[in-house]
This record gives C-alpha cells, sequence and structure tokens, in this order.
C-alpha cells in the first residue's frame, strides 16, 4: 500500500497554486502508513514524460509550510497536454513507465479544464490497462471557469487584488479628475469568461458609480459603450472602465489579437486598454490605462484568506480522496450559505469539468452589459473576505526557498513527440 | 494669532500625501491657542483662486485620522501653476482677496518641484507685499526626484509595490518559462528620473538575477539591450524587464510618446511595455507585459511604514515650523545612518528646490547601465521597510469618508486667466 505520489501543476499559475502543493504535501507526509514519497514534476505533464522528478524527502517542513504563501507555481508549470491515446500512444506507455519506475501510487494534477482533460485522459488509460493507479485533480484558475464547483483556488485572491486596486485607483482618478484625467482603463484577463472584470464591481458598495465593466460575454458595441462613458462622465466627473482581454468585437473575433502563439495555438490576447484609450482620448477624456497581467494572478501580498484556505483544502482532500481508494475524481467546492459563506469539499468525476468553460452567467451581468448584479455581488463577496499577509523581511515578502533536487532517472531519455 | 490654516495637494497624487495632510490637521487641531480653523482648497492652487474651500471643522477626529491609510488626494489636486507676478498680477490680487477674506495666515502647499514653485512664488509676493502670511511646503512625489531631501513621501510606498511586485511575478514567470513565457516586461512611471525603476532591482538579492532595469538616465541602446537579454535568458531561462515610462532614445526623443496632452503641455507618456514587448517577440520569446501606471502610486495596502511615518511627519513639522514663525521653506527629509535607517526633518528655502528634478545619479546604476549598485541598494532599502496595513472590511480596503463641506463663498466668483 505505501506506493509514492505524483504531483504536478499546470496552466498559468495563481497566488495560492503552491498552497495547494502545500496541503497535498503536509498530508502526505503525515500519512507514512499509507504513502512512500512524494515527487512534484517539473513543468506538469512535460516533466512526468521527461522523467524530471524533484524528490521532496529532503525539503525541510518549514519550506513545505512556506509554499502555503508563496505565488508562482513552486515545481513549474506548462502549457502542454496529452495526445489522444489512439494518435499518441507513445506518451501513454512513457507514463505507465515512468510511474512504475517510481512506483507512483496516486498522481494528483493541479490545473484548469485543459488540466482537467489530460488528468481525465491519464485515468482513463489506468482503468483500462488495469493499473493500481489513483489520479485526482485539484481545480486551480484565476479565471473561474471550471464547472461543479463553486469557485476554483486562484480566482478569489486575483479578484481581491483586482477589486482593492479598482477602490485605491478610484481615489486617485477622483483626485485628479477635476483637472486632468478622467478616464482610467484596466485591463484583466479572462480569455472567454469574464469573471475577473465582474470582481472589480465589487470595488464600490453601491450600484451607481462611475464604473463599467466589459465582459467578453456582451460583445462591443461602440456607441453604447460611448453613451455610457459620457453619462458616467457627467454624473461623477470620472470612469473606470475595467475590460477583459477577451473582449469580442461585433463580428464575435477578439479586439486585441497580438499575435499567434508558435507553440499551443492560443492566441496571446493584450492591448485592449490601450485600444480603448485610443477611443476615449479622441472623445477629448484625458486617459491613463493599465495592464495587470501577470501581477493579478500573483500578488499574494494581497491574497484573499478564504481562497488560500481553499486552496490548502483542496490539496489535502485530494489525497484523503486517494486514501480512501477514490479515483478519475477532481475536488470541489460546495456553497451551502452566501452569508456567512459556507462550503464544504466534495467531487465530481474528471470527464465532467474536462475542457469546459464556464462563462458569467447572464443572471450575474447587469442589463445594460456595464456592471454586476446584486446576485453576483453575493456569489462575489465571500471569495474575497480576510487576509493572509505573508511574512516580510526587509521590507518584501519572504517566500518559500526549496532545495528542488531531482530525483535520479531511472529510464533512458525520451524525446518528446 | 489665531490665524486660519489654509492646506492644498498638488500634482499627481500618492499612497501617502493624504497621510501628511493628516499630520497637518492633527496637528493644527491640537493647537488652537496658535490657530482658528483649517481649510483645505479643492484641486490645489486652483481651488484657491476659485475659492474652492473645504471647511474641515465638521469633520470627525475618526475620518481625519483615517486619512493617515487614505490614498489618492482627498481633496483633490491639479497639474496647473501659478504664472509669473509680472505676466498674471491678477492671480496674486486673487489669492490675496481669497487669504484674507478666510483670514489665511498660513499656506501649506503639499506637491512636487512645481508646486515648491508655486509655494516660492506665493512667498515672494506675501515678503514683497508685507503680508502676514506664512508659506510651508510639504514634499511629495513617487518620482522622488526632489533635491535637499533623503526622499520624498510617495516614493517608497510606490517603491515598495514595484519591488513586491516584481519579486512576486518573478516566481510566476520561473513556472512558465520552461514551456512558455520567457520575458516580462513592467513600464514603471519616471519620465526624467529613474528611481521606480530603480525600486525593481530591490525585487532580488544578489547581483546576478534575471532582472533587466531601464532607466531614462541611460538611453536606449537596442543591440546592448538584445544582448543583455539574450545573456540573462540563456543563463537563467528568462527575465523580467523593467522599464521606465520615460526612456529616450538614440536621439534623446522620448520613445513612447502617446500624445500631447492639450492642458498643461505635457506629453502624456506610456507605451514601452507593449512597444519593448514587440521587439522580444520579433526575437523569439514569448513575452507577457504590463503597465502599473496609477496602481503604483495608489497601493496603499502594500504601502511603506516608513514612508507613511515620514509622510504623516511631515505634515506635522509643517505645521509647527508655521507656529515658529517660519514661512518660505519646504520640510526635509534628513539621513543620518543606512542601517539602521535614522532620519531627522530640516527645511530648506522653497527657491532650491522649486521646479529642479533630481535624476538618479551615476554611482546608483550599474556599469552595464541594466542594474543598480551596492549604493543605491544602500540608499533605497531602508525606504521600503515595514508594513502600514489599512483596515479591511469585507475583504476590502476602508478608507476615509469625508464630508468636505464647502465653506461659504465671501468673494465675487472669478474667470480664470
Amino acid at each position: 500500500m505505501s506506493h509514492n505520489v505524483l504531483y504536478a501543476q499546470s496552466g498559468g499559475v495563481t497566488a495560492v497554486i503552491n498552497a495547494s502543493a502545500c496541503g497535498v504535501i503536509e498530508t502526505v507526509r503525515r500519512h507514512p502508513e499509507h504513502f512512500g514519497q512524494v515527487f512534484a514534476a517539473r513543468d506538469g505533464i512535460l516533466g512526468i514524460l521527461r522523467e524530471e522528478l524533484f524528490d521532496l524527502s529532503p525539503e525541510y517542513p518549514g519550506q513545505i509550510a512556506a509554499l502555503r504563501h508563496t505565488p508562482g507555481g513552486a515545481f513549474g508549470s506548462c502549457r502542454a497536454d496529452l495526445g489522444e491515446l489512439q494518435t499518441h500512444p507513445e506518451q501513454y506507455q512513457r507514463l505507465l513507465d515512468v510511474f512504475a519506475a517510481h512506483d507512483i501510487g496516486t498522481f494528483i494534477y493541479n490545473g484548469g479544464g485543459g488540466s482537467m482533460l489530460t488528468a481525465a485522459k491519464v485515468a482513463r488509460f489506468a482503468r483500462l490497462n488495469h493499473l493500481d493507479l489513483r489520479v485526482i485533480g485539484i481545480p486551480k484558475t484565476i479565471d473561474n471557469d471550471l464547472p461543479q464547483t463553486d469557485t476554483s483556488p486562484g480566482f478569489g485572491s486575483a479578484a481581491k487584488y483586482i477589486a482593492t486596486s479598482v477602490r485605491e485607483v478610484s481615489l486617485d482618478l477622483a483626485a485628479m479628475s477635476g483637472t486632468s484625467t478622467k478616464v482610467f482603463i484596466m485591463e484583466v484577463m479572462g480569455r472567454h469568461a469574464g469573471w475577473l472584470a465582474a470582481a472589480a464591481g465589487l470595488a464600490f458598495n453601491q450600484e451607481d458609480s462611475p464604473l463599467l465593466l466589459m465582459f467578453p460575454e456582451r460583445p462591443f458595441a461602440q456607441q453604447n459603450f460611448i453613451g455610457a462613458l459620457q453619462e458616467r462622465i457627467a454624473r461623477h466627473g470620472w470612469c473606470i472602465v475595467v475590460v477583459a482581454e477577451g473582449l469580442l468585437c461585433a463580428d464575435l473575433s477578439f479586439c486585441a489579437q497580438a499575435q499567434q502563439s508558435a507553440t499551443f495555438g492560443h492566441e496571446q490576447l493584450g492591448g485592449m486598454a490601450p485600444q480603448l484609450a485610443e477611443l476615449t482620448r479622441k472623445l477629448g477624456y484625458k486617459t491613463h490605462w493599465a495592464v495587470s497581467d501577470y501581477f493579478q494572478r500573483s500578488a499574494r501580498h494581497i491574497a484573499s484568506k478564504v481562497d488560500v484556505e481553499q486552496a490548502y483544502a483542496c490539496g489535502v482532500s485530494a489525497v484523503s480522496l486517494a486514501m480512501s481508494g477514490r479515483t478519475d475524481l477532481m475536488v470541489t467546492i460546495a456553497r451551502t450559505s452566501d452569508e456567512p459563506y459556507l462550503w464544504a469539499l466534495g467531487s465530481v468525476p474528471l470527464d465532467e469539468v474536462a475542457d469546459v468553460e464556464l462563462p458569467v452567467p447572464a443572471a450575474f451581468i447587469r442589463f445594460d452589459g456595464f456592471g454586476i448584479t446584486p446576485a453576483a455581488r453575493r456569489y462575489l463577496l465571500p471569495l474575497i473576505q480576510g487576509e493572509d499577509i505573508p511574512p516580510f523581511r526587509d521590507g518584501l515578502p519572504v517566500f518559500a526557498d526549496l532545495k528542488l533536487q531531482m530525483a535520479e532517472k531511472r529510464l533512458p531519455d525520451w524525446d518528446l513527440l
């Protein structure tokens, strides 16, 4: 029964994915009767295929504990997924070999919808081949677009960063607007779903605020936008625009399309803010703009306490599920009450979450398309509750410092693809 | 002796300019034997000319105290300065009228170099006309370009935000770089001086780090940049570039020139990050970029405790100087020791700081032009020490909520210019 555990991180990292790693590693270490040692793959599934596994045995408990407050992905992440079994059987054979060589009995994959698809493929392959392998997914995405779970770890902290930043910047803009800047545009992530733009709505408590949110769920309509902007400025003297990077034009193409990524076929977006700023300047408003990019998913110093707790708990739960012999599941968070926010952990078959993207529901977007509804506020507010300030030394946050010692390879090198 | 005090904010606001306001107002209130009431002009010098003065008497002490942790400029700011006495005597006559109408005996102006010039003009006019008026300046600028003072309130907090953000994002980039993004570009403020770019150097403790800083003090040399970038990526696998908005091209024009501001003749910069990203993508590196813009000067949640203390102390000192009958001075901060950081308050004639911009000294920029020296580190590190987290409610920071009741006008309306 004391097989080893392999943990890996996948997709864009977050402020709290390492808190899930912390939950996994600490829980495995608390159960030597059940598990051998725990490995972490370098760069997600790619590291498994390459047999690049970090041996976590020599890591100090204090440094593993520090993962809880460390942003980024401590073991490296990747944007690659497994091919289909039919077309890429050699990838699956290689996984089998690596798992066997390192006596892996539990594989825990921490990522978003695409990563859950990869986990589901591994689980299916294991089932077909009667392997003694438990495959468990841990949700992770700042985009909050995973179905079947109340939220995904990573989102709450990004949401808190955005709402805090917008609240702070609103005071700056208010001070300058009398004689200078009238419009401030902030571009946030969200390729297909506007959850992060929605989070900006929390910056103001009242509905009647000088804030326009622009969702990928609502294609850009220039005249509506101009009208709404002018109305806000006439009433308040200034306006903040928070626009999702994935805003669609009327023809449903991305408004901002920076370049094709050569590697994985994703378009790399970015540039909505300067593009909108050109428009608002033409309207005669002095405009400032900001693009948060990676900051919104790395800002561990302003993480949501609820988010950190959920991330850690999901890690613990993944290990518990494996200990109970369960497999082919993703850990989920179920909300049982809005206020106070009560939640419990659950699980769902990987297939039900694999590669599904959940948009912001229509009931959460205000009728004019530029704000959130009270229902959205009830949903979002619990997710940003509480602060979880990391330790600071010499004025700066201090993060985990791991040895990251590579486990000895036992297989011949493997050429990818 | 119990004349009133008029306080005003000028120029781009910061995370701590309201802490100076707090110091001014609380100190005036503690000395009813010396002062009447305290007014704050709306939108800086413009509010004085327009006789738009907030009567602060009805503000609750708790809300005045809350100014200490409130970013932005609570009374509004402006980018306008007074004209010359020779060409715009009517502006000075109007100031005289407003000061007389509201029995102003002390005028405290809180701003940067341009604002100190305006304060100096007022002081000179008062002297020439034998007015019973004390004029005191309080330094404020995130650009840290005021001479004669160890630093200016506002800079330390922006520096801490930038260094913290870069340290956090470095973990994100490190995780992604194995298979995806190799370059992250952050654009920071700094039109003529690279102090904020320099602050990013604090994100890494060691000299040998994957970080390139680009200073306005060092015109852009494309081949040097490409060489340094390639070298960092070859050695570390990734690189963070922090570029000042005011980077100059070889011909000493701004590399990024967004538009001419119709109002005050400043060019509005912005766009260095996407411009550099175009270059690094051409070199074959997947690149992410961010522009912090107002966030770096509003992020009160990650303010430097030292900065907040200095901002408040400068406010107190301005009032003390006025109480001693001093005038025509700006409060300064003098450093007496690097480690531990010891500082004391001083003062300097307004003329010596008016409209002077202090660049980063050559001794602070590494010989290759892309980093900071140990001397810079010794200077910068004390300024970001300590955290001063504002109170949070419902997941978000809570800021001062003032009544901002306008004092009754006693003069006829005045048409500007």
